[in-house]
Parts: structure tokens; C-alpha cells; sequence
């Protein structure tokens, strides 16, 4: 008998693939011997089929009429016929051609009609003049000396996945961001994305007229001011034509904003949205405001927005993170999308995983923003912003599987229908997929190379091989769990947010920036009371939610910790108390973490050696992690439930006092080169 | 329903036994108020007696005939009488007699007798005259400024199980050792051990004639030499009338013996023998000898010593370490106690845990010497050593649970045939049971305190409650299954034998202190071919033996890479291959360590906190450093193997590179305070 060990040996030994660095993406398409055949349109869509497509010939067409960055592709005998109304539309049908050549599927009797959910579907990158990147963990700033072939990369992918616009600096904007100086360097990328269909956009200072222009002031009803502006937008428009607009973090954490001169967010968004309008330009103005007094962060933009409700320009669109805290691995929706009725909206992901695990951590985060959607309609918003998690990294996004975060924000920009599992496996397959090497032959499978079923990093109903599909759905779960579970949230390390840190609160530091302040543990119980007989924050979601997350009983387990201070023997449906199930959800995560690298190493004969140790790299620590933030928590926590850790799970391995003397000597701008256990 | 829970949670923030340091060893009965009625000899029995026995009227009586050290105990109506030859079989009646009631069992109808099984229970000391001890975890020499309080329970504590022996400096020893300034601080402490019937003994340096009288040589059929040694034994036994003897490390390692000039082990013994002999001392003379340029070290002894049979003289004894490397976690015996037939030998255990996770891992050993003596009948030796655990710590040992080996190695060598079981469950009663704390109702239990039944600590038929002893019955087959198993040896970090370093093989080491020359590993296997076509060393053992380990198919597994260079698709008897048993043995390792933590984690209501937590942070290292082991050895063995982790078990979670890099700052003298997760 010829086992199938025997095959998976043989394998081992001759049938790895050559090294790959990830530097290109999940583009991974040969470059073709011969040109095809493409006609029609000239334009980027053209090149990129020319260099590509390895099937019939392809006709570009253009059409009056259809929706902007819309497309069809439709068979017609041996011919696809691609038809758009604009070359970007063009170009994402022929992305979508590609990426059915590259995922095995069939090229012929194609019948597709495909139109974006959101006009705006941009990257935000929180990159510094000085080159180091905001929460970025793989490098440093692109954008600082744009090499050519890089940025092509960049819009290529972007392009490729219906990415159509780039802030290109930090939120937390430095005033220079609208000097000539700045601008000209801003034209040469413009230049190089528009191609690509891709528009820049600028994160501004409001402070701007004042350390820029050197006026006095710059209260935005000002008429000095209004002008400085109007100047400055002239400027940059002579410049950049399709410029986009701007993004504008205001009156939060110590940025500048129309409140300091006595005025309102509308009064700023709405002068900066007239500036604008003449050249079609937009602001994108950020609601995420909160203020050291408030007994409940939560409520805050709440407050300040909803009495703004309808009085924003029409050019205007409100920038709302998803939950209503900052991003964390799990929260409730922000319930400004819900309340503000008649205001433009725009969610912001972050994409960079600022919370979950930095570089070092796969988290695939599509299940997240998906829960988003299931309580926010698509339909609601107008646009989708994403923190990007992009530096000059050679692989881009510093781990091998983050790359599948920007693929997935673009594609849910796109549509937001897709599910997760559709995105990680066109995702699995364009970005693992080995060529040009044989495929082995599988265990219980007699799949050869060549058909769309032969590659084993895709999932294929009732096969093993449905694995690595699996852990990627698996993963922001399992996140959740090790770090903060049951509702728990931002119990993060004082400035890196990268490890657990539930007892930081020195001396000096406001309330707000730590974690006691959010998991209020004490003898009775653990989490933040948010009903209305706590902040009332349940108050600012629709009555039906409010009855929901007001009710100890009825609110989800996996927000408990959010909505309510929860007492230790609080019982949950498991039959267990609250603090044995947190407890067993810490533990769950680590043994999640650990499956995650005997399901990668699985993976060694099909996939090159270099991905493959780095992401096995990468995985060992998130391991090591998870048992960290498990201890740390855990054994924090019991000092005030005094229960004990249940006896059907691990026990800590990690000493209290010794966790809370270690600092991980990082910054915000920096990814840890390896775990704690150094 | 008042449930279990419920009362263990009273338990937990109620009952706590008070804070305990250890430093009272098992010795924690409490003085009594009333002094009891003891008669009879008055001898230290009567103190003791005096001090801690809360029974009745107990008459100490002398009876001539009577072997050395042994008692008869009897209840005769409400009076126990205790009979005994000398003070010393008095005494250890006296402690049975404590012991009895210390761990609560009867000491009414008793009829006891019993009488040990050598003549010698040594403690061999590894003490240096700068206060350091050479593979000693728990602080500095006892002996270097002996403090009275000190010494006296150092005396009671092998008093109450038998030791009367104790080296007192390291088998390397210094030729200072001998000085008269030396001899008249060793004298101080034999007076204060005698008492308790101990003897004290010396390490001596081959050289001493050279070295301290300045003689040319210490030639020992020289008559210069042997006059030097007359006058000098003539010395001490003016100061110490009892003095034991010497024991030497002869031609080993660098030590100077008679080798070096040109006589054999037998001359340099015989020598000393017949110079001690007067006085009835004796010379316990090393057998440890291996030589650089020899292809297999287990060969050497009996290469040296079985020409040397039915040489020595009657006063000498050859000392021979249980294994024929050096102990390591688990070793085959030494084949000379099989071999030599007509030469006095004695067992030199090692009660420090040099190689066994130090005073960091929870390791108990009598199962490891009781393993010996399946192999080597108790009868064929005429002594027992213990290299010991003991310094200057607060707790004696560095680990509470250390103690146990000292306790163990002192009853085994009183009695060999005890059980493991018997001697740990014994040392449980007496070191952990709560006094005078009333002990909480268990779960599914109605005993209460008083009972002999009342311990939870403690073994009970049927009861959660044995799970205590359970863990340290599997405590060493824990310690063999995460850093050596399967008859792995020596592959420990290079001088400090506290970590893996398979790897470790420095230029200019001789080849023998390197794993690589035992561990073999390569693209066939691993393991160390000592078979008949190999290095032949099972022909060292009787000949059924030797069939049985030269077959690889009917040597036992647990030895197998020590007698075999074992094909990694070797077929074990589990089914699966070597390589794959080998990556389940070493996990298996990892989760019984880490299982330990949850059993300790359950006695906290029970142990008193400060030792509860000291051990608890032990625990901890050795789950951690367990995990160490496990991803060392199988990423190092992988890169021969070239075999995948099996998918059924935990993957490693550390990086080869990382940890060939890492060394632990320790030295062979020093216990590291933490593992290697620092």
C-alpha cells in the first residue's frame, strides 16, 4: 500500500515552492509570453489585460449611461466584452476577469453585472511627514519617497479589489500637510494612482490659516480665514484636478477645531464644504470625540452631533468609527448611525490592527465588519474609510495574512454583501495558490492540478483542506477571546495598545486613557455599567436594542461586560458563573491560538518556505501572546473576584507581580519584534 | 441547597492557615505544654520526646545485642516503652514514635520493630570553602559559619529518618579540606551532630600530601606519603573520636588519584583503608571515572574497576552512581553493581536536582531510586549516598517540595522496600497538614478535623483528595517525558545542565561534555548505539539483560535511544513512529506539568499562603520551562528528522534560532530565579 504519509513525504522533500517575499500581494498572475488580443478602450484596463490575461480576446467598451465605476462582462463566442462607463469601471472589470483566471474559475459563458455599493471607497493612512506611520506595523511611510514601482503595486492592488481613494496623511495632521512644498510632493503621487482610478485626499489641521497662513485666527466664520482657504484650495486643485477632499479630525484629543473659537462642527465641516464644492471636492469630518470629564466615553459623540443632526453641508459626510469607544476587538455599533437621521454618514474600519495584535497577530477582519453591517444597513451610509495597514514593509502589511484585511475592506467597500468566507478564499487562493509547481495529490482526493478544485489552501465543502479557511474565520474570535471576551474592552497596554494592561493607571494619566476606567472591576463584579440606570448609554440605541442591552438578561454574552457590571456569579447560559466563563474564555483563546500553528504547519508542503516560516514565526508569538494576555487578565481580575481559576482549564503559567513590571519597550508607531517571551 | 461551592468559598477567604516558611522542613509538631513522662535512658529520645510527645508515659530502655540503630516500640497498657541497643536506635524509636502522631495515626497496641537496612545513610555534601555549593539550588553551605539553632534541626531532621552520616564538603575537593585550622571547624560540627547520632566525613584531595604536607608526592605506596596520611588521620580522630572516613574522587574529571603515578584505583584505596582502619574509619572510594578519548563514557567504569574486583580492602567501599552516565533524569543501572562480585558497593544517589529542573521543578524522586532497585537488589550494597539538596534558604532546599527527596532518600535508605507512595504520603502529613486551623468539610466528604481520615493533603482510597500524591508520584515521569525521553540523555545546556541545548558544541569542548555525543542524531535516527555491534556496552549487563536491550525490538521504550540509534520510522509499540512517540512524549511532558498547576492551584485553600504561592510561582517555571524543552528538542531533532509535528498534539510556540541564542545566566552553582520567559 502506498500510503497517503507516504505521498505527504515525498511532498515534504521535492514539491516545495519557490520563496515568495508577499511583495505582490494576492497579485499573483504571471506575466504572459504573448500579448492578447485586447481591444477597444486605450486605457489602464487595456495594459493590465495585455500584460495578464492568458484567455480569448477581450473588447473594451464604453457606455454612456451606467453608473459610475460600474461593469459588465459578458461572453460573446470566443470574445468577453467588458463595457463601463468610465475607464475605472473598465478597469474593474478587468480585475474581476483576472482574479476569476487567477481563482481557477471558469472564463467562458460569463454573464456579470457588477456596481459598487459606495462611491468613496477610501484608504485612510495615518502617515507622518517624518515617515513613521500612526498605529502602522509594517514600516514606514510609502508616501515619503514614493518609488514608482511600488506605488504601481499599491494602485494595482487597490484598483484590483475597487479602492478609489487615498488620504494620504495622519489625522492627527500637521499644519505643513498644506504647504506648497507638501502639495507639490502630493501632485507627483496623485499623478502616479490616477491611473489607477485612485484619488488622493489630505487630512488637514484645522489650525491651518493660523500656522500655515499666519492669520490670527482661524475661526471658521471668519472672512480672512474662509478666504485663506479659498486661496489654499485653488492652489491645490491648479495642482491636482480630481483632488479629492479633505479629512478633518477636529476638537479631539487636543487637535484643533472650530470649538476653540466658539463654534460648532457644522459651522467648520460646512465652511470647509462650500470652500470645496466649486471643484467637487468633499470633507470628511470625524465624529469620534470624547472629553476627559465624561463619566462615559461611550456618549459622548452622541452629544455633540445629534443636536447637529441636518445641519451639515451636502459635500459633508460624518466619519464614524464603527463601535463607539475606539476600535476595539469587539464592541457594540456606534449608535450615531442609527440616531442621526438626517446627516450623511460614512463608517471608518481600521484595518491596521491597532488593537488586535499589531502585525504579529492574524486576525482576519471581515467577520468584524460584517457584525458591523448586521446591525448598521449598508444602505444607511454613503461611503467606507479604512485606517490602512500599509508601509514599505517588502510584504506590505508586515504579516503575510493582514494583507487580507486591505483585500477584504476593499471588497466590502464594493459590496458588502459578500460574506467572509467569499473573500478569504478568493483572498486564499489568489495569495497562496502555488504555481507553477504540480499540486500533490491530497489524502481522499484525486484532484490534479488544473481544475478549480485542485489547490488545498481553499475551501472546498467537506474537505480537509478547508483548514486555513477555517482559522482565518476562526481568528477575530479567537482575538476576542484571549484579549477581552465577554464584552471586556480596552484594557490595553498604556501606550502601544499591544499587550494587556488592565491595571495601568499611573498617577497623572486621565481616567479615560485607562483600562480601570472601562472594566471597573471590583468585589462585586466586572464591567461597565451602561444601562439606564448606570450612563444610559443603552438610551442612545433604538428603543428595541435599548430593552435588549438593558437587561442583564437579554444582552448578549459577548457585550455583557459592555453594557453591564456584571457580578462574578452572575450565571450565564452556559450554566456557568461569569467569572468561571470568563475565565474559559481566555482559555479558549489561547487553545484557539495554538490550533492556528498546527493548522499552518499542515500547510508546509504548499507553501513556499519563506511565507511559511514567517507566518509560523508570527503565529508562535500570537501564541505566546494569548497565554500572556490570558494570565495577565486572569490573575489581575482575581484579585478582585478572590474566585478561584476552574479546574477543567489550564492554569495560569505566568506570575502576576512579574507581568505587571514588564513594559514592552515599544512605541505607537512601532511592531514588536517578537512576543513577551523573549 | 447549601452547595459544595458555596462552602469553598468560605473556605477560601476564611480559613487560610497561617503564613509558614518552610524552614521547619517536616518537623511541625508543635511543643508541647505539659512536659511528658518520659524515663529510661537519658539520651537526645528523651528530649524529643519531652518536647513534642502529647501521648503517654514512655520509658526508653538499653538492651545489649540489639543490631546498631534498630528498635523495638510496644505498648505495654497506657506506657509505650521503646528498647533499642544505643542512643541512636533510641532516638529513631522516639521519632517513629512522632511520627506516628504527627501524621495521626495510632500510637496505642503498637508492636513494632525495626532495624535499618545499611549501616551507612550518608549525605554527601557538594560544599566548597567559599560557601558555594557545586550544583547546590538552595542558597550557600550550612556549614561555612554553622549556626547552632540551625544545625540542631539540620541533626533532628536526618535523625528522623535515619541519616547518620554526612560529607561535608564536595567530592572535589580542595587539599585545604585537611588543614588543622579546616579540621578544627569540622570538629565544631561533629560536636554538634553526635548528638543525633551523625557522623561527619571528609572529601579528600588525592594530592593533600603535596599540596598541604609538601611532600614531592603522593605516591600512596610511597612511606613518606603514607606516614603523611597516618599522622594526619592520627590528627583528626584526636578532635573527632568518631570521624566516619573519607570519601574521594579519584582520576575523574581533573581530580588527582593514584593514576597519576602509575598505581591503580585499588592501591590509592587500600592505602587510606588500612591508615583509617585503627580508628574504624572507613574510604568510600568513586567509581565516577570516564576518559575523553572513550567512544562510549557508560563503558568506562567497569573498563577501570572490574580488573580492581576482590582488591579492595574490607574497610573501603566503591561508591557508584545509580546510572552509568551521570544522573540523568532516567538511565539504565550501572552495570558494575551487577558485574563486580567481590567488591563492597554502595549507591550514590543525587537528592539535588542537577539535572532535574533544579530547585525550580517539582520533581519527587523515589520513584526514579526505586526504579533502581527493581534493577539492583537492595542486599547487594552495603551503603546508601545522597548528594543533598540542602543550603542556607530560608525553606533548606530552594523548593518546599524538594524536601520530600531529602525525607525520601533518608526513609529509602533506612528501608528501600517502602513505596514511593508510602514515603510521599507520610512527608505530605507531616509537612502540609494545616495545624491548628480546623479543617474545612470537602466536598462529598463528612469527615472533620481530628480523624486520621481529616487530611486533605493526604492519599485517600477513592478521594479527590490523593491527587496531591498523585502529582508527585507522576512528577518525575513528567520530568523524563518534557526535557528526555525515550532513553534521551545529556542534553542539557553546556555548564549548568538546567536547560536544553541538543545543539551545544563548541569548538575546543571534548566531545563527551557535548548532547551531540549521546543524542547521535541524524538523517536515520537517534540515539546512541550501545548494542554488540555497537559500542557493545550491553554486554556490561547479565546476559538475559543484554539480550534484552540489544534487540530493538524488546528493549523496553523508555530506554530505547539510550541502547539504540533509533530509525525516526521506527515502528513503537503505540503504533506510531519514533519520531511521532517522541513529539507525543515530549508534549505529554508539557501537559502533565502544567496539570500540576491546576492540582496546586485547587490546595490553596488548605496550604498556608506564603508556601502555597512560592510553590505556586515554581510551578509556573516548570510549566513554562517544560514548554522550553519540548520546542527545543523537537524543532533541533526536526532538522534531522525532517518529519512534521503530528497535527493530534500542541505545536511548539518558540523559534529554534531564538532560543540557540539564548543562554541562561546561570552557573553550576547558582538556581536560576525564573525560566525562560523572563
Amino acid at each position: 500500500m502506498i500510503s497517503a504519509l507516504m505521498l505527504l513525504v515525498t511532498v515534504w522533500s521535492m514539491a516545495t515552492p519557490k520563496n515568495e517575499d508577499g511583495s505582490r500581494l494576492w497579485l499573483r498572475l504571471e506575466k504572459t509570453n504573448t500579448t492578447a488580443t485586447v481591444t477597444g478602450v486605450k486605457c489602464t484596463a487595456m495594459t493590465e489585460l495585455q500584460s495578464y490575461w492568458q484567455g480569448g480576446p477581450v473588447l473594451l467598451k464604453q457606455k454612456k449611461g451606467m453608473p459610475a465605476d460600474a461593469y459588465a462582462i459578458k461572453s460573446e463566442g470566443m470574445k468577453t466584452v467588458i463595457t463601463a462607463a468610465n475607464d475605472a469601471g473598465l478597469l474593474y472589470g478587468a480585475f474581476h476577469l483576472l482574479r476569476l483566471q487567477q481563482t481557477g474559475q471558469s472564463t467562458t459563458g460569463l454573464d456579470i453585472s457588477e456596481q459598487p455599493a459606495y462611491d468613496l471607497r477610501i484608504l485612510n493612512h495615518w502617515d507622518n511627514p517624518n515617515g513613521t506611520v500612526e498605529r502602522g506595523f509594517a514600516g514606514r511611510s510609502i508616501f515619503l519617497n514614493p518609488d514608482p514601482e511600488r506605488m504601481k503595486t499599491y494602485a494595482r492592488a487597490n484598483a484590483s479589489i475597487g479602492i478609489n481613494g487615498a488620504v494620504l496623511n495622519n489625522v492627527n495632521a500637521k499644519p505643513e500637510a498644506l504647504t506648497t512644498e507638501n502639495l507639490q510632493k502630493v501632485k507627483v503621487i496623485a499623478d502616479q494612482l490616477r491611473p489607477y482610478g485612485i484619488r488622493v485626499y489630505l487630512s488637514i489641521n484645522f489650525a491651518s490659516p493660523i500656522k500655515v497662513g499666519g492669520l490670527k485666527t482661524a475661526d471658521p466664520l471668519d472672512a480672512d480665514v474662509v478666504s485663506w482657504w479659498k486661496d489654499k484650495v485653488n492652489e491645490i486643485y491648479k495642482m491636482i484636478p480630481d483632488f479629492g477632499g479633505f479629512l478633518v479630525k477636529a476638537n479631539s484629543e487636543g487637535e484643533p477645531g472650530p470649538q476653540d473659537f466658539g463654534r460648532t462642527h457644522a459651522d467648520g465641516a460646512n465652511m470647509l464644504g462650500k470652500v470645496l464644492k466649486p471643484h467637487k471636492g468633499i470633507v470628511m469630518w470625524r465624529a469620534f470625540v470624547y472629553a476627559p470629564q465624561s463619566p462615559d466615553r461611550a456618549n459622548q459623540a452622541s452629544l455633540e452631533f445629534m443636536p447637529l443632526d441636518g445641519q451639515f453641508a451636502d459635500n459633508v459626510i460624518i466619519q464614524i468609527k464603527n463601535g463607539p469607544v475606539d476600535f476595539q476587538p469587539r464592541e457594540p455599533y456606534s449608535p450615531l448611525f442609527t440616531s442621526l437621521q438626517k446627516t450623511p454618514m460614512m463608517v471608518e474600519f481600521q484595518i491596521t490592527q491597532e488593537y488586535l495584535g499589531a502585525a504579529n497577530h492574524l486576525v482576519y477582519l471581515a467577520p468584524m465588519w460584517k457584525e458591523f453591517f448586521g446591525w448598521v444597513k449598508p444602505a444607511s451610509l454613503k461611503a467606507m474609510a479604512g485606517v490602512a495597514n500599509i508601509g514599505d514593509d517588502t510584504n506590505w502589511c508586515g504579516h503575510h495574512f493582514a494583507q487580507s484585511n486591505w483585500y477584504a475592506f476593499g471588497r466590502l467597500a464594493w459590496n458588502p454583501n459578500l460574506t467572509s468566507e467569499q473573500i478569504a478564499e478568493e483572498w486564499l487562493r489568489q495569495t497562496f495558490r502555488p504555481t507553477p509547481q504540480p499540486l500533490p495529490v491530497m489524502e481522499g482526493s484525486g484532484h490534479t492540478q488544473g481544475s478549480e478544485l485542485s489547490t488545498p489552501l481553499s475551501h472546498r465543502e467537506g474537505s480537509g483542506e478547508s483548514l486555513l479557511l477555517d482559522m482565518m474565520l476562526r481568528s477575530r474570535e479567537a482575538c476576542v477571546s484571549y484579549m477581552m471576551p465577554l464584552g471586556i474592552h480596552h484594557i490595553f497596554a498604556g501606550t502601544h495598545h499591544y499587550g494587556p494592561e488592565p491595571w495601568y493607571s499611573p498617577k497623572g494619566v486621565r481616567a479615560d486613557w485607562t483600562p480601570p476606567y472601562y472594566h471597573k472591576a471590583d468585589s462585586i463584579g466586572l464591567g461597565f455599567d451602561r444601562t439606564l440606570t448606570g450612563s444610559a448609554n443603552v438610551k442612545q440605541y433604538p428603543e428595541e436594542l435599548c430593552r435588549l442591552y438593558n437587561d442583564i438578561n437579554t444582552c448578549p454574552e459577548n457585550l455583557l461586560a459592555w453594557f453591564h457590571h456584571v457580578p462574578w456569579d452572575h450565571k450565564m447560559k452556559s450554566g456557568r458563573t461569569f467569572w468561571d466563563e470568563l475565565c474559559h474564555k481566555y482559555d479558549e483563546g489561547v487553545r484557539e491560538a495554538r490550533s492556528f500553528l498546527v493548522v499552518w504547519d499542515a500547510m508546509q508542503p504548499y507553501v513556499d518556505q519563506q511565507r511559511f516560516d514567517e507566518v509560523q514565526r508570527k503565529l508562535r508569538i500570537q501564541a505566546r501572546d494569548a497565554e500572556w494576555w490570558r494570565d495577565a487578565c486572569l490573575l489581575y481580575f482575581q484579585t478582585f473576584s478572590h474566585r478561584p481559576i476552574p479546574q477543567d482549564m489550564e492554569h495560569p503559567v505566568h506570575n502576576l507581580d512579574e507581568m505587571m513590571k514588564f513594559r514592552i519597550p515599544i512605541s505607537m508607531y512601532e511592531n514588536p519584534d517578537c512576543g513577551y517571551t523573549k
